[in-house]
Parts: C-alpha cells; structure tokens; sequence
C-alpha cells in the first residue's frame, strides 16, 4: 500500500464518519432528543467522549500526512463540543490532507518520524504509518462508531465500510 | 507498506488482544465475576458480542493472509463461547498467518482478489488490503478493546498498540 493510498483511506474514512454523523443527527430528530448530546457520550468514564475521538482521528490523520509529506501540521486545538463544530475539524483536517501530494510524500517510507512522546526515537515512516497512524486512527474512528452504535444510531457495517474501489466481473 | 508488513501488524494486533484478555481474566478474579460473562457482552443488541468481535478479527487476518497468498483459507466455525476457546482459535488463526511467506505475496498487490460477497466483483489486492481488511480488522479489535473498556477493564492506549519497531536516537 502506498502512502498515497494510505491517506486517500484516512480520508475516506474521514467522510465515512461524516455519514454517520448525518444518520446521527436524523435520529437525534427522529427520537427528539439535542444531537450534542452524542457529541458527550462516551463508552467508560475514562475513555474519551465522541468529540475526542473525533479528534484523536482527526489528528492521527493530520499527523500521518505531515510526518509522512514532510510538512508542518496545523495546530488544531481541541475546543469543539458541538456536532457543527467537530465537522468543521473534519472539514480542516480533509483539506490539509488534500494538500499533501504524491511528490510531498517521495521517499516517505524511509523518512524518519520521531514524534515529541517517543522521547528522542524515530521510526521509518512505514513503521509510523503501520503501528501508529493505521492502528490509531482506525481505534478512534472504530470508537466514534460504537459510541453511536452503543446509543441507538442505525449503523451497518457498509456505513462504516464506505465506498469500495471494486472492479466489473 | 509491503503485504507481508501488512500481516505482520495483524499478527502484532492479534497477541496484543490476547493480552487485553489477560487483564480482563486478572480484573474479573480481582472483582469476583466468570470471565466468560464479558465473552457475551456487546455495546448495542444488534452488534456481535466480544466472542463475534474475536472472530470477526480472526477471520479478517486469516482472509487477508489468504487472498494476498494464494491459500485456501482453512475453516474456522464460530462455535466459541468461552476465553480457551477464543484464545484457541486466535492461536489457529495466527499459525495461519504466519504459513504465508514472503515468496506466497509475490504480485499480491495486483492479484484479482474476489471474495463470494462481492457477487463476482473484484479488487486488487492491495485495494483489498486497504479497504477491506484493515478496516475491518480494526473494527473487530477495536470493538473487542471496547467491550472490555465498557465493563471496567482496565486498559489504555498502550495495551492497544503494543510494541513499537522504534529506534534509538
């Protein structure tokens, strides 16, 4: 899988969990209930809320484009609580993804990546790609899923599959 | 990053979920309750339970492994309902896994793969890698960690990732 591959899914995944938003925010309206209140749910007391994992996602997204396309990543401080506010972060996060191209990323699988919690290491960036961003970015995204899931939102697994790029018989 | 990466990070995922077990075995001695209440648990009544989630990963690592390889993908009915049986059949899947060799990926990126649900449908197969059984497969983990999150588990970041390939600075 190329890096360029790789972000076009984090990207597509991205618009996976928009759609999910939206079905969301239908059954907010249809069982009359204030659609922000997903956007507080969480699954245990310490784990993060569906706007931190919109975040966390969001960020490893970010963060996979910037270390891999050898760019600085925007600073996106964590300050949306609303539905509105987190598609906005969406909508951003896509855009700088949209911006690293595959000339950015030439190399990309031997860059090292030496993010500041790894205390001065680095992996190649086909490592970062593969135990950090993939595994992090699916985790948070997965999560946002099961917190809809877990509050009544009809999700299915092609909702949360997308769009697949299949060929004719 | 190259197929046999892919797998590797599936087999990674794989012994890390059976260290997500540990803790949940430790937590329910600690906290006096059959380990194998949490093997039912799910997060909504029409999604899998922690038993369908531990199949659900399995079955993604082994199909990954057989369509990039050319194998045929050995059986594996669901049939478990407690944490030996699981822990027996992540061990069968990740035996499997790791029959594919490097020689087996040869062309695997562009190997037609078609799985029956696709109804004749193809895709590549590094397409099929990248949209099909990473996501899934982070699906089935990541719901699995959340279950065991929901009911008190005590898990963090850490235990989800696992070991990073790092190197010194």
């Amino acid at each position: 899988m190329t890096h360029e591959d790789a972000l076009g899914l984090l990207a597509k995944m991205l618009e996976n969990l928009e759609r999910w938003m939206d079905k969301a925010e239908e059954d907010a309206k249809a069982r009359s209930f204030d659609v922000d209140v997903l956007a507080q749910a969480r699954l245990a007391p310490d784990q993060f809320n569906f706007c931190g994992q919109v975040q966390g996602a969001c960020d490893q997204a970010k963060y996979a484009a910037a270390y891999l396309g050898d760019k600085q990543a925007p600073s996106h401080p964590d300050t949306e609580r609303t539905f509105p506010e987190l598609r906005s972060r969406i909508a951003k996060c896509r855009e700088f993804v949209g911006t690293v191209s595959a000339a950015d990323l030439s190399g990309s699988e031997q860059r090292r990546v030496s993010p500041p919690w790894l205390g001065g290491q680095w992996l190649t960036g086909d490592d970062y790609l593969a135990h950090v961003a993939l595994p992090n970015f699916f985790f948070h995204v997965t999560t946002a899923y099961a917190i809809l899931r877990h509050n009544g939102v009809a999700l299915g697994k092609m909702d949360y599959v997308g769009s697949l790029p299949a060929h004719a018989a």
